[in-house]
C-alpha cells in the first residue's frame, strides 16, 4: 500500500488532563495534573521515546471564565514558553512549539524567548504563531476590543519579518570566542536590522546567538483566506482542523498551491491536521472509553464549550434539546470553526447537547475511536490521500490514552514504514525534513 | 562573635562564563559555556548543595554591541525565564530570581510568566523588578529615546500593583476540581482586577492558579531615591552595590527605615548587597588567580565596560593613562552606578586604566581576594554590623571559582553558625524566612 517513502510527521498535543472535555473526571485521573511538571515530563518523555516530531501548546492570554467554565478544567495552565523551557531540560530530541500570539506581544521579545529555547533544547523549538481573537484577551493589555480581522493579518505578517530579521542579526559563525586575541564577536558579521514599519520599530540585534535552528521553526494554524495567505508565504507547519478527509484535502491542495504560488516548494510547508483519538486493544474497549467519557460531560461545560468555540455567543437561553440557532458569523474570531460547527450541526440535524458531545473530544478536529488497525489505517489513507503530512495527535486523556497510542497505534505505523524507529536527525527541521534557513540579509542603502 | 541567631542569605549570581571581564579568556575556560543549559545547570546545582537560598540572573533587552563590546562575553546570553524554567525541572530547592523590566513589558505576560515559575518549581519564583534606563533597549521597543528616570517608577510602581494584583486573582483554595460534582473552581473564589490606572488598563483575571508561595518573592535593585522609595515600598529584597561597608551600612539602614516609615517591619525585607570574590585555599593562590585573570583584561573591553557602567560615555577619545575625565550626570539611568565609579576614581586617583581594572571582577560591587577564613569575616562583619543581610556572591569565574566558594567558604560559615547545613523549607520564600502573603482584596464598591 506504500505508494512512495513518505513518512508522517507526529506531534503530541498537550492539553491538561486530556483533550476530552471530562477526561479530568475519569476515576483514575488526577484533576491536578494540568498544573504539574512531572505529569508533563512523563507525556514528553512518552512521546520521545515514541520517536514524535514534537510537542506542541496552545495557548490564549486569558483566564477562560464564565458561562459555566468553572465546570472545565481548562482556566488553570502553564505558561507554554516556561513549561517547555522545563521540559528542554529532561528531553533530547523532541521538537517544543509553543503558541504565542502576536496580538500583544512585542517582536524583540518572542525572537529573543524562541530563539532562547532553541538554544536551550540544542535546535529543538518552534513558535506557533497565531493571532489573538477574543475580547477577554484585549481587556488584558489595555484595549477595550479586539483588533479587527484585517488589522491582525497585517500585524502579524510584520511581526513575523521582523521575528525573523532579528533570529538573522548575527550570521552563524559571528562567535568566534577567540581567548587569545580576545575578539569575542567579528563585528562584521552583526547586522542591525533597524525596522521601521506601521505596527513597530525594532532597531536590534538581537542578544543571542543565531539558533542552532538557524530560525526556530515557524508554525501557524489560520484557517481563513487571510491565515491561509499568511501561512503560505511564511509558515512551515501548518496545524489544522477538519473533520473529514475530503475538507482537508481541499485545504492540503489550497495551502500547497499557495506556497507554490508564493514561489515556495510544496515541500516546504508540513501540514498536520488534529486527530482526536480513543485507541484501545479493541474496538469494543475503546468504545467502552469514549462511552465513560461521554457519559462525565456535564451540560453546562459543554454548552460552555460550544459557545466558546462559535465566538463566545450565550446559548443558556435555548434549549439543549432544541436546535443550534441561526448565528450571525462571529466578529471576534474563531469565524472558522464556528462555520465548520454550523455546518456540522446543519448537515446532521444536531440538538445542542448532540453537538456539544460531538465536539466534546476533539473539538471539531478528525475524530477516531476504535483499534490500532484502524487509527493506523484512518492515519495512512489521509497521509496517501494528501490530506496530511502529518498529525497533531490529541489523546482523550493524558497520560493512559496518550500510552496507549504511542503503544499500539505508533508500532502499527512503524510496521507499515508510516513512521521512523528511530530519531536520524537531532533538531526539530530534521525530525520535519526542514531545511536550515539562510539568514536573509536586506541589501545595503548605497 | 554570633550576636544573635541570624543567617546569611546567600545568591548565586548567575554571569556567563564569569563575573570578571576576562574570565572567558582563562586557559581553562570554555567561551561557549555562557549559551550551555549543562554549564548552567552545573552550577545550580552546585549551589543547591551547598544550600543556597537562590540563583539570580540580570537582564537587558538589547545587546551589548560597539564600543568595543565585541571584545568582551556579554552579547550573548540566554533570556532569562526561559533558562531558570529550564532549572526548575532539574533542581528541587533552590530560588530562581529573573531580571524583567517594567518599562518594555506587560504586566499579565509577565505576572503569568513568574506564576508560572512558582507553579514549575514549587514555589521557587522570584521577580527582580528593574527599570530600563538605556537607549539601545528603547530602540527595541519602538521607541526613540528611554523614559524619563521619573516616569519609569511611576510606570513601574503601577505595573508592580498590575503584577500583584493579578497574582491574587485566584483566591488560595479556589479550585476545588471535584471530580463528583464536576465543579473544578469555585466562582465566589474569582477576584477580577478590573485595573484602570495611568499606564495600564487590565481587566484581568490571571490564567493560573495562585502561585504556590501567593505571590512570587518581588526583589529590586533601585539606588536612587525613587528607586529606594519603590523598594521600600514593594520590595521583600534588594540587591545593591557598595564598595566598601560604610555605604552599604548606610543604604541598609535608609532602606529598613523607609520600610518601617512604609508601615512594614525591618525584617520584611531582606538586603543583599553583591559580593565579588575570588577565593583560594591559600591567599596567596586568591591572588595568583586575581592577577591572573587581571593579566587577560584586554585594554579595549576595559574601556567598553567602563563607558558602560558610567551610562555610555564614550571614551576613546581619552588616554588610558590619564584620569577619569568629569562626566555630566547621566540622564539615561544607571545614575547611582556612576557616581559610584565618579567618586571611586576621585578619591584614589585612579587613571581610567586603574578604574577599569578595578572593576573588571565586581563592577563596583564589595570585592574580597582571599582564603576562606579571610572572605567568612569580611561577609560576618557585614552581617553583624547592620550593613547586610546576605550576599549575592559574584564569583570571577563559572565554575572553578564558584565551586571554590562552595568548598570553602560555605563550611566556613557554616562552622561558624552563619549559614544553613540543610534546606529547612521547600520555597524561596521559607528559605529567606519571607512570610507567604494573604491576597489583597480590595473594597468592592458600593
Amino acid at each position: 500500500m506504500t505508494r512512495h517513502a513518505r513518512q508522517l510527521s507526529l506531534g503530541a498535543f498537550l492539553m491538561e488532563t486530556g483533550h476530552h472535555l471530562a477526561a479530568w473526571r475519569l476515576p483514575d485521573a488526577d484533576p491536578r495534573d494540568g498544573l504539574s511538571l512531572p505529569f508533563f515530563v512523563r507525556i514528553a518523555q512518552t512521546a520521545e521515546r515514541a520517536c514524535f516530531d514534537t510537542v506542541f501548546i496552545a495557548d490564549s492570554v486569558a483566564a477562560n471564565v464564565g458561562h459555566g467554565a468553572h465546570r472545565a478544567n481548562r482556566s488553570d495552565r502553564f505558561e507554554p514558553l516556561t513549561l517547555l523551557a522545563a521540559l528542554s531540560a529532561v528531553t533530547s530530541r523532541i521538537g517544543l512549539i509553543a503558541t504565542v500570539t502576536t496580538s500583544f506581544n512585542e517582536p524583540y521579545h518572542v525572537a529573543r524567548k524562541f530563539a532562547s529555547l532553541d538554544h536551550l533544547s540544542g535546535g529543538r523549538a518552534g513558535w506557533n504563531l497565531v493571532t489573538s481573537d477574543n475580547a477577554a484577551e484585549a481587556g488584558n493589555f489595555g484595549r477595550t476590543a479586539h483588533f479587527s480581522h484585517a488589522e491582525r493579518y497585517e500585524r502579524a505578517r510584520e511581526f513575523h519579518d521582523v521575528v525573523t530579521g532579528l533570529w538573522d542579526s548575527w550570521d552563524d559563525d559571528a562567535f568566534v570566542r577567540d581567548q587569545h586575541s580576545g575578539i569575542y564577536y567579528d563585528e562584521s558579521k552583526l547586522h542591525v536590522l533597524d525596522h521601521r514599519g506601521p505596527h513597530f520599530s525594532v532597531k536590534g540585534p538581537l542578544n543571542i546567538s543565531r539558533a542552532p535552528q538557524g530560525r526556530p521553526v515557524v508554525v501557524q494554524a489560520g484557517a481563513s483566506p487571510a491565515g491561509r495567505e499568511l501561512a503560505a508565504q511564511t509558515a512551515e507547519v501548518v496545524f489544522t482542523a477538519h473533520p473529514e478527509i475530503e475538507s482537508a484535502r481541499a485545504f492540503y491542495a489550497d495551502i500547497k498551491d499557495r506556497a507554490q504560488a508564493a514561489g515556495r516548494t510544496r515541500d516546504s510547508i508540513r501540514i498536520m491536521p488534529g486527530l482526536s483519538v480513543i485507541v484501545a486493544k479493541t474496538r469494543q474497549e475503546a468504545e467502552d472509553r469514549h462511552a465513560q467519557l461521554q457519559s462525565l460531560v456535564d451540560p453546562e461545560a459543554g454548552r460552555a464549550l460550544l459557545a466558546r468555540m462559535l465566538g463566545n455567543f450565550d446559548l443558556s437561553a435555548f434549549p439543549l434539546d432544541g436546535p443550534l440557532p441561526d448565528l450571525p458569523l462571529t466578529q471576534s474570531g474563531q469565524q472558522s470553526r464556528q462555520k465548520l460547527l454550523s455546518a456540522l450541526a446543519g448537515n446532521e440535524q444536531l440538538t445542542i447537547r448532540q453537538l456539544y458531545l460531538r465536539i466534546a473530544a476533539g473539538r471539531g478536529h478528525f475524530s477516531v475511536v476504535g483499534d490500532a488497525v484502524t487509527v493506523a489505517d484512518a492515519m495512512q489513507e489521509w497521509l496517501e490521500r494528501d490530506a496530511a503530512d502529518g498529525f497533531n495527535v490529541m489523546p482523550a486523556e493524558y497520560t493512559r490514552g496518550f500510552d496507549d497510542f504511542c503503544a499500539l497505534v505508533v508500532p502499527e505505523l512503524q510496521r507499515r514504514g508510516l513512521f521512523r524507529t528511530h530519531y536520524e536527525g537531532r533538531t526539530l527541521r530534521d525530525h520535519l525534513g526542514l531545511a536550515r534557513p539562510a539568514p536573509a540579509r536586506r541589501p545595503i542603502p548605497a
